[in-house]
Formats: C-alpha cells, sequence, structure tokens
C-alpha cells in the first residue's frame, strides 16, 4: 500500500531538570544539551523543565544555525517548562491550561505554581502537516499513596481530548513528553485508546538504550535512588508518541535513549534521560478509517476505570472544601464572640476585671488569619471540585458515546 | 452549486442574566425561558449566566421532553455559566479556559470568580458534524476607561484560536454567546478575520428585532440605563456566528432578536435579549478552500491592532507586578526593623524605657498581613504578565504566517 518516497523525521525529547537555584550543575547541563543538540541536528527537540527564559535563550542563542524556529510556551508563575526548537518554519502555536495541577500550598512539592500545560505548534515539512505536543504531567510524589492521581488522571484526560479535538487537520500527529506515568498506568491507557497514539518504545524496529526503554534510571547521579528502590532497572514515564491520518503512515525506525552520562563527559544531561526517535512518513493510498471493532469495550473500560479515579479525588475534594468550610466557620463565630466581649468591655460591664488587651488583639488576628486562610481554601476545593465532575460528565458522554458506537457496528 | 435539500436549524441563544441572590426575579425569569424553549423547540439552545446548577436542572427538566440532550459546563467557583441544550445527541463536549479574566480582588466585577470559559460540543445532524462553541467573555465595566480590554482581547484571540484548532474535523461551525464586544470592537474583527466566522446579523435575509440588531436597550427594564447613554438605540453584544467546511454552504435565512418584555409577560426574560436564527445548512460540490486574497492584509492590521492592544495590558501588568514587589520588600524591611528592635527590648538594651507590646505587636501582624497580600498579587501579575507575553508571541507567529502566505500568493 505504500506509496511515494519516505520523510524521515529525527525527534529529541528530553525533561531537562533546568530549575534555578536547585538543579545540580544546571547552566552546565543545559550548554552540554545545546552542544549535544547542534551537533547531531535533530529535526524536532522538545524540551521540558526549562523553567527559567534564561536558558532558553541560551539554548535559542546556541540552536540559532541548526534550529532557526522555537517557540517557548509561558504559563502560571514559574512557567510551563516546555519549549520546542524545530529546523521547520512553526506555523501556529497554541497552549492548552490543564484545569488542575495539584494544590498551591503544597510549596514543597509546587506543580501548582508551574502552570503544567500542553503546547501544541504546527509545523508542516513537505507538504505534510505536523502537529507536535509538548507537556509535562503532574509528578508522582509517592506512588503507593499517590493523592495526585485523580489530578493526573484528569491531565491525562485533557490531554487526550485536546490532541483529538486540534488534530482533525494534521496529517501527523507528534507527542513528546515527561507523562509522569507507568506504560501500564491507566492514564497512558486513556491517552493511547482515547486518541489512537501508538508509543514509539512498542513499535521501533530498533531500540538502543536502558533496558526496558526506561528514562528514570539508578544509573544517572542526578536521580532519586529512594524513589527507585522497587524499580531495579528504573521506570518509563518520558514518551514519544505518534499517529498518522488516513492517507499517511508513519513507522519508528529506531528508539534511542541516554544512558546515564553524557558521552565523553561525567554528567548526564539532566536527571532523566532523553528519548531520540527516527520515524518514516510515507504517503499512502487512502486507508480504511479508524474502526472501533474490538477495542471498543475494553477502551470503555479503560475510560470507567479512570472515572473511578476521578470519582475518588471528587470525594475527596469534597470533603476538603467542607473540612475548609467548617474552619472558616468556627474562626467566623470566634470573632464574633470577640466582637462581642470587646463591645461589653468598651460598655464597661467587666469593669472590675483587667482586659487582657495584647492576648485578645492577637487571637482576634489568628481568628482572622484563619478564616481568610480557610476561605481562600474553601475557594479552591469548590474549584477543585467543579473541574472534577465536570471531567467526569466529559468521560460519561464520552461512553455513551463509545456504547452507542458499538451497539451501531 | 447547491445540491440536495437544506437541513434547516434553529437556534436561540441568550444570557440569561441568573445569578443567585443578585439576579431580579430570577427564578420567575427562568421559568419563563423553560416555557418558551419548550414552545417554541428550538434545535440548539445556547445559554450563558445561568450561574447555579439548580437553574439548570430546572431547564432541564422542563426541556427534558423536547431537548433531551444537554450539557452544563462546570469552570471556576462559582461555573461558567454556560450550557447547551439540543434536540440531537450531545457526541462529545470539551471546555477551554480563559488564561486571563480580569482580578480575583476586584470583588465588584466577579468576572475572575466565574472561570470564563469556552464549551464546545460535539452534534451530527443527518451526518453532518456540527461544532457547537457557547461563551461569554469578560464584561465591559467602563467603556471610556475600559482596564479589561487587554484581557477581552486575549479571550478573543484564544477563542479565535480554539475554534480555529479544534473545528477541522467539523463541516458546520456555529458560536453562540455573549461576547461583551460592539460590533466593530477591535476583539470582533479578530475573532471574524481569524476564524472566518461569518455574522449571522449581517448575512440574515430577514431581520426582525430590536434596532441594528441590539442586544442591550433602553427598553428593557432591567439593562443598566447609565450604560446605555451613549448609545439612544442599545448596543449589540450578543452573537450568533458561522460558518461552514468546503462541502457545505450555511445561509442564515432570519435572525430575531426579543424587544424587550417576553410576549404576553410584564418582564424580559433577562437583562439582554435573545438572539434566535434560523441557519440552512446545504451540501455543496467542492468549493475552492478558502483563499486569503486581499483580506489577508487588513487581517494583519486587525492582528497588529490587537497586539497592540495586548501590549497596552502587559505594559500595565508589569508596573502592578513591580508595585506588589516593591509593596512585599517594604513589608519585609519593615518586619526585620521589627524583630531587630524585639531582640534588642528582649537583651535588655532599652530597659529604662516602657516596650509598647500592644502596638508592635499590631504593627508587626500589619506589615505580616501586607507582605503576604503583596506576595500573592505579585505572583497573580506574575502569571498575567505570563501569558500577556504567551499570547504576544502567538500573534507574532501569526503574523509571520500571515506575511508568507501573502509573499507566496
Amino acid at each position: 500500500m505504500e506509496e511515494g518516497p519516505a520523510l524521515q523525521l529525527r525527534v529529541f525529547d528530553l525533561n531537562c531538570w533546568a530549575i534555578r537555584y536547585l538543579s545540580k550543575r544546571r547552566q552546565e547541563r543545559v550548554q552540554l544539551v545545546g552542544d549535544t543538540l547542534r551537533r547531531e541536528g535533530f529535526d524536532l527537540v522538545l524540551l521540558q523543565e526549562v523553567w527559567s527564559e534564561w536558558d532558553y535563550s541560551v539554548l535559542k542563542e546556541k540552536l540559532g544555525g541548526c534550529h532557526p524556529f522555537s517557540h517557548y510556551f509561558r504559563s502560571g508563575v514559574i512557567g510551563s517548562g516546555l519549549c520546542v526548537f524545530s529546523r521547520f518554519p512553526i506555523l501556529d502555536a497554541f497552549l492548552y491550561r490543564y484545569s488542575l495541577n495539584g494544590y498551591p500550598y503544597m510549596l514543597q512539592h509546587g506543580d501548582w505554581f508551574c502552570g503544567k500545560s500542553v503546547g501544541l505548534v504546527v509545523i508542516k515539512i513537505s507538504g505534510i502537516v505536523f502537529n507536535v505536543y509538548v507537556t509535562h504531567l503532574h509528578a508522582e510524589y509517592c506512588r503507593e499513596k499517590d493523592a495526585y492521581l485523580p489530578h493526573r488522571v484528569v491531565q491525562a484526560w485533557e490531554l487526550a481530548q485536546f490532541i483529538r479535538h486540534t488534530s482533525a487537520g494534521a496529517d501527523v500527529v507528534l507527542l513528546g513528553g515527561d507523562l509522569n506515568m507507568h506504560p501500564e498506568d491507566v492514564g497512558i491507557r486513556l491517552l493511547r485508546g482515547w486518541t489512537g497514539l501508538r508509543d514509539a518504545f512498542a513499535e521501533a524496529k530498533r531500540f538502543e538504550g536502558c533496558e526496558d526503554g526506561c528514562t528514570l534510571v539508578p544509573d544517572n547521579c542526578f536521580a532519586a535512588k529512594t524513589e527507585l528502590q522497587p524499580f531495579p532497572l528504573g521506570i518509563r514515564i518520558d514518551y514519544i508518541l505518534y499517529k498518522a491520518a488516513a492517507r499517511f503512515a508513519v513507522r519508528c525506525e529506531e528508539l534511542r535513549t541516554t544512558t546515564g552520562t553524557a558521552p565523553g563527559r561525567d554528567i548526564p544531561y539532566s536527571d532523566h534521560e532523553a528519548v531520540m526517535a527516527t520515524l518514516l512518513v510515507r504517503r499512502q493510498g487512502p486507508a480504511p478509517g479508524p474502526t472501533l471493532g474490538r477495542a471498543a469495550p475494553a477502551l470503555a473500560d479503560v475510560v470507567n476505570e479512570a472515572r473511578t479515579e476521578v470519582r475518588v479525588g471528587l470525594h475527596a475534594a469534597q470533603r476538603q472544601r467542607y473540612s475548609a468550610g467548617r474552619m472558616a466557620v468556627l474562626a467566623l463565630l470566634l470573632l464574633l464572640v470577640q466582637a462581642a466581649a470587646g463591645l461589653a468591655s468598651l460598655a464597661g460591664w467587666a469593669a472590675g476585671q483587667p482586659f487582657p488587651r495584647l492576648s485578645f488583639s492577637l487571637l482576634a488576628v489568628l481568628a482572622g488569619g484563619v478564616l481568610l486562610l480557610a476561605t481562600v481554601l474553601h475557594l479552591f476545593h469548590t474549584m477543585e471540585v467543579k473541574m472534577l465532575q465536570g471531567t467526569e460528565e466529559e468521560m460519561r458522554l464520552a461512553l455513551r458515546a463509545l456504547q452507542q458506537r458499538l451497539a451501531a457496528a
């Protein structure tokens, strides 16, 4: 069925771990990434965790010759950390911020401040329209008791929906990024099932790199060893995924990962390994459209599984909203009691006793502070509840549509 | 060129002004809207400002017979206020929240709390795929000195980008909503130019309703008279816009608006007038794709004009970020001076003088409060700056793409 010459596309994906003041040997590593990219001449470079625009401009200057086109996606307080470098003109860019992304008060995790997003750039190569997505989902800090799982599932759903709805005009769809999910996790299965994206690692004709394609490995001197203890080989959480429209075919010729240290150096590029894919894109005769066939019941199961996670998150968010609301009401009551006592003292009803002005004022300030904080928390969790309900409703619609398509088949 | 029978679609759009505890005669009006919709039997109903889910469920129950399919878009603290009722199955739903939407501290305006968004539902009628968008942009509180103009322009741009990127798979695109912009405003010109959407009012074969198609008119007893003083006829800020893919043609047969009071009643449906369009959709032979032609230079001008507004907003946001940062630094300095004085007093260096404990504590609390507030404000304006910069960059890309297409033509 294949026709015409193939277009070869070499894609590089890396979570750069470039957090200002925090990441070890950051500037040195950014320079190293820039030097390698300049030497290797990939067609497309998808980076995450380039938090500082200064680092982006260092890379931009270094890659100006080989990658004259680039886009940095701005979002949140710190930035989305996402950027794309391309050998081909970027025709359009668009950003979708995930509706849920952790909690602002979890300062030690900090995901909330990054405004985690998916960035889309549109590129045309030899008349073929590529929709290229780059993203970074909420981190998993504790796999056994993952409080962020519902948020990550919502992000995976929104990512899948964003890709589905924005890629109808594209000939080829590419997604690269740190998804913070293992290959068998519900979010990955949801993303792949709902979009039809294929995993470059699973499809590659040749593979070279860390065993099982892992991208967070104990051999990397920057990787957190404690997190990897249950996984002696490491884990695979960075992906390149792809699919083609009906008249095109994409094949992954080769997939590589870095393996700890950078070639000829004593440090790695990042705490993650880079993923590098060589893809072949070919025009082909009109292929049959994607048929749901036997995949549909499995897909419905995955959507149901994801919906259960969203529901778990919804219950937790409702509990937190209730607790914050109750705390606000209690603080308000305390303030009212204090106001009454203060007025009574002013009116001279307790003139015989000394009035403890300092501790009284401090208590009032404390109550005021708690009231303010609890109100803000209540509002935050109200938004969280709304977004989880919204996602659950979208998933319900998806399930109904799946069932109808199955019934009609 | 026209072929095949036409599909008639009757669309109803209304900003319902259903704010709990605030909007006058809200419940009565929601009932009235429900009764009218049940009687009139529109194919599609696009509503805004249905802030309370309770009102939505009242409508849902009332319209269950004639509009068995509906979707309520949840967002923000209060909700997006957007919902859709349809005679045909809703196959999919997706929400995009605008990245900028006023300021949380502008409590009297409250837009920030609504999480203003654009909702998309996908509907298939007789094999024709409709992408139906419903939205509500940030209100304009003072036309002479409109502090929200940059935010509204960003919203108009994001709306246009969202429609452009998500509608490639649709045969017909429909947008209904309260855009809070006059027909000649830069945001409307940007939206229409960048998406190719056509204005049902301008295209309608027959029109019936308020003069010039106005949807906020002095004759409406709920409309704010002072705002309308410079516009004796009223203003047109509610729209139905549409476009068709290459193999389809859409024509607006009739456009109507309500005119103040509801038929046979002493009150209007809302402070806005409803917009009702009768559209005819026809399949046609393959038409030439949209050519940029003579429209491109004008479109580039509009994007440039919008970009200037975004830049004005960017400068204001940078100034506010700087002021908030300076305030935070001053509060921190005051706290440090106080801490030094407190330590000195504890060490007994000023034992001769009485130490003013109460006023000292209150001042510390005040400084702490200012520090906290100024820090939050600084973070908020940092995000605002990032989003405005991001929009400006997207517009720059759009201009470059336009210029290249012009040069190639």
